[in-house]
């Protein structure tokens, strides 16, 4: 069994080194010929999977590590009988991080102590927004969902609030898809009227689509007075982004609030599920099997140590997201093509980072609320 | 023997308590009754120090745990015959691991992966200089040292530069004390020429005293193009400090640089040492004894860490300027009077900020070079 892989997918002979013979070829350059005599074709968003590059090939199964499919045409795969495999939530724990860690800086940023005493409105509560709600609600935040397409599934023991009650929240975060033909589109969803009703006391965070935000009333925004803080993970029109926004931005980063390694190795083995099971055969590996040791191994507190000082210091440790906002800053000179490829390049060699379930935490005689912090945020425990 | 002491010196008892009895009154407002039956007065810079508070008093030792003597009149106690101690030096080392916490900011603000390619010239070369400069020297930075009254003490092995040549360091730290009759008098050493002279690829830090920089030339200098980048830990006119400073330099701390536990309590241990040397009595106690436990106690790496990653997290992990700029930012509201209480009372309710040394260092099979930069900057090390 041939399988030709985008050789930028981690962990390939790991975890089908057994199932069949891999050649590893560039995800951007992939040519219909490097696929003709693959069985199982394994990509990531960066190549085009459609009729031009596998008709007449043997591939009869497509994965992508990715949690994005637009890069796929389905429907032609379903019409040729290739079944189709994506790698949806696998990423969702790093986004929660990102999301954690920006608060963790906020709260530090507004004198406030306690962190929870935030109210954080979460819109799109789906993998990401989902994992999030759950980490904040067991620290204790109030929390606020807004999803108007589960909201209309009405669902059991779920209360879901409108988008205009979630931007009343001390943090509004924005975790959905970018749509424009549902039912509840989401392109520019948050404009003029929605950036007004914000005040100098709220952050807004963007982890989702850049399109969701319309970028020129957030602009005109923050020329205006009582300003939000405002955070950007994504854009409109990446990876040619607004400078002049990244300027007037709180935080600012490219793209990578999903780039943990965990997650990406996630991503292969939920394709290794998948391909396991279209094939037939045991699932027998696991991703925490073949992850690196990390380079931060264990963080050690003793019985004096005060809770918020001791989140914030092991969540910075893991990952600190001030210093992807200083990266992004230094690559905003030059031209708009150079500043595209610069935006480029920091997502591509973006460097290792783990999530906060590769650190252990030891604690020596620390209240229990700590503990369950700790815990509820997803670090290891060693007590 | 009675002992009068600030009731805000650390580990009074632990340090004096079987020399005498001891007892506490508010260093701001004691008064001559209150150490009219001391033998023995101990205080901090709050304290003035002079014939109207011990006129008529059984005091034979004045001990102040602060390297300032500026609330003490020197010549009055001499011409008495009361015998005086300070603690000059004790919180170098502090103010030394500040400059490294800022370098390690600065090197990652400018992109540099390898901080020590950043030259550094240090003006004032005693304590804290001098201090910083067997650190850095020890990290393979490229150092400068500028401090001409020592230079005119030829002392043998060791070379000066002019202030002009230091003025010439991608990193120029000032640790000078305020003089203005001197040979080479400091105040409003640094203005309008030398600050022309910075560019923007440079770092001024002042953490000696504000009025050696002249802050109207630097708001100038501020308001201009191609302007270096700016920390002042010190001001003038503190604590009514000047709010657009504030606002242009890039970190702004209140005068704290020197503010760790280890640097109090080093205070306390000299003037335990020098007071038992006057008494006849053996210097039995170490301040290490009676430290209390930390409550960050260990940070473990393995092999695959990265030098500058490494030494980045353990750092900031200790100690973190921002935080302290933030806390200063905050206080920036309201009244003349307002704000300087604020920065007052940043200082007097610092919270416990420990060295370097409190926090023990992992290392599984790194390097030799990590090692011995861990060792250089002063941390713990167990491999
Ligand atoms: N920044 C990053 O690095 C990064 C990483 C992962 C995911 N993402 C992006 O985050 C978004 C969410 O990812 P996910 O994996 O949770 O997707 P998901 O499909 O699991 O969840 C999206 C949720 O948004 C809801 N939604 C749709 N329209 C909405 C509307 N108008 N208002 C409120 N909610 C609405 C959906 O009902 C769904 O529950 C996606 O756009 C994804 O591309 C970004
Ligand atoms: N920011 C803080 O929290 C903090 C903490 C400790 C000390 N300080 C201040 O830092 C300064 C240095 O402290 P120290 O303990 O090292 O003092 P120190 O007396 O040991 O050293 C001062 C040095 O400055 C040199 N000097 C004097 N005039 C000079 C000039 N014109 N140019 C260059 N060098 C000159 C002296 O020769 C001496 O070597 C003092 O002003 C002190 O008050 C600040």
């Amino acid at each position: 069994m041939l399988i030709v892989a985008d050789e930028n997918i981690p962990l390939l002979d790991s975890f089908f080194g057994d199932i069949g013979e891999i050649r590893r070829v560039s995800g951007r350059s992939m040519t219909a010929g490097e696929v003709r005599a693959a069985d199982i074709l394994l990509v990531r968003s960066v190549t085009r999977v459609n009729r031009e590059l596998l008709e007449g090939s043997r591939v009869r199964f497509v994965g992508t590590t990715t949690i994005g499919t637009d890069h796929v045409d389905r429907d032609w795969l379903e019409q040729q009988g290739i079944r189709f495999s994506a790698a949806p939530g696998c990423n969702a724990n790093s986004v929660a991080e990102y999301v954690l860690s920006v608060l963790s800086l906020y709260a530090e940023k507004r004198g406030l102590i306690d962190w929870s005493r935030l109210s954080v409105g979460i819109v799109g509560v789906g993998n990401v927004g989902g994992e999030l709600a759950r980490k904040l609600e067991r620290l204790g935040f109030d929390v606020r969902l807004c999803d108007p397409p589960r909201a209309d599934l009405g669902e059991e023991g779920q209360e879901f609030v409108s988008l205009e009650e979630a931007m009343k929240c001390d943090v509004v975060t924005l975790h959905t898809p970018l749509t424009r033909e549902s039912n509840h589109p989401t392109f520019h969803m948050v404009g003029e009227q929605e950036l007004d009703s914000l005040g100098a006391g709220q952050l807004l965070i963007n982890a989702g689509r850049g399109g969701v935000i319309d970028s020129s009333a957030l602009l005109a925004r923050l020329g205006k007075s009582n300003v939000p803080t405002v955070v950007l993970d994504v854009w409109e029109q990446e990876p040619r982004i607004h400078p002049e926004l990244v300027d007037q931005v709180w935080l600012a980063t490219p793209h990578i609030a999903g780039h943990s390694l965990e997650g990406k190795v996630q991503g292969t083995e939920m394709i290794y599920q998948a391909l396991s099971q279209f094939l037939g055969l045991p699932v027998r590996k696991k991703a925490g099997q073949f992850l690196p040791e990390p380079a931060l191994s264990k963080i050690s507190f003793t019985s004096s140590a005060e809770e918020e000082d001791a989140i914030r210091i092991a969540l910075r440790a893991c990952y600190d997201p001030r210093r992807d906002d200083i990266r992004l800053r230094n690559a905003m000179s030059g031209s708009v093509e150079e500043r595209g490829a610069a935006f480029d390049r920091l997502r591509r060699d973006y460097p290792v980072r783990r999530e906060c379930s590769s650190l252990k935490i030891q604690l020596k005689g620390t209240s229990k609320s700590l503990q369950d912090s700790f815990r509820a945020i997803g670090f290891k425990l060693k007590i």
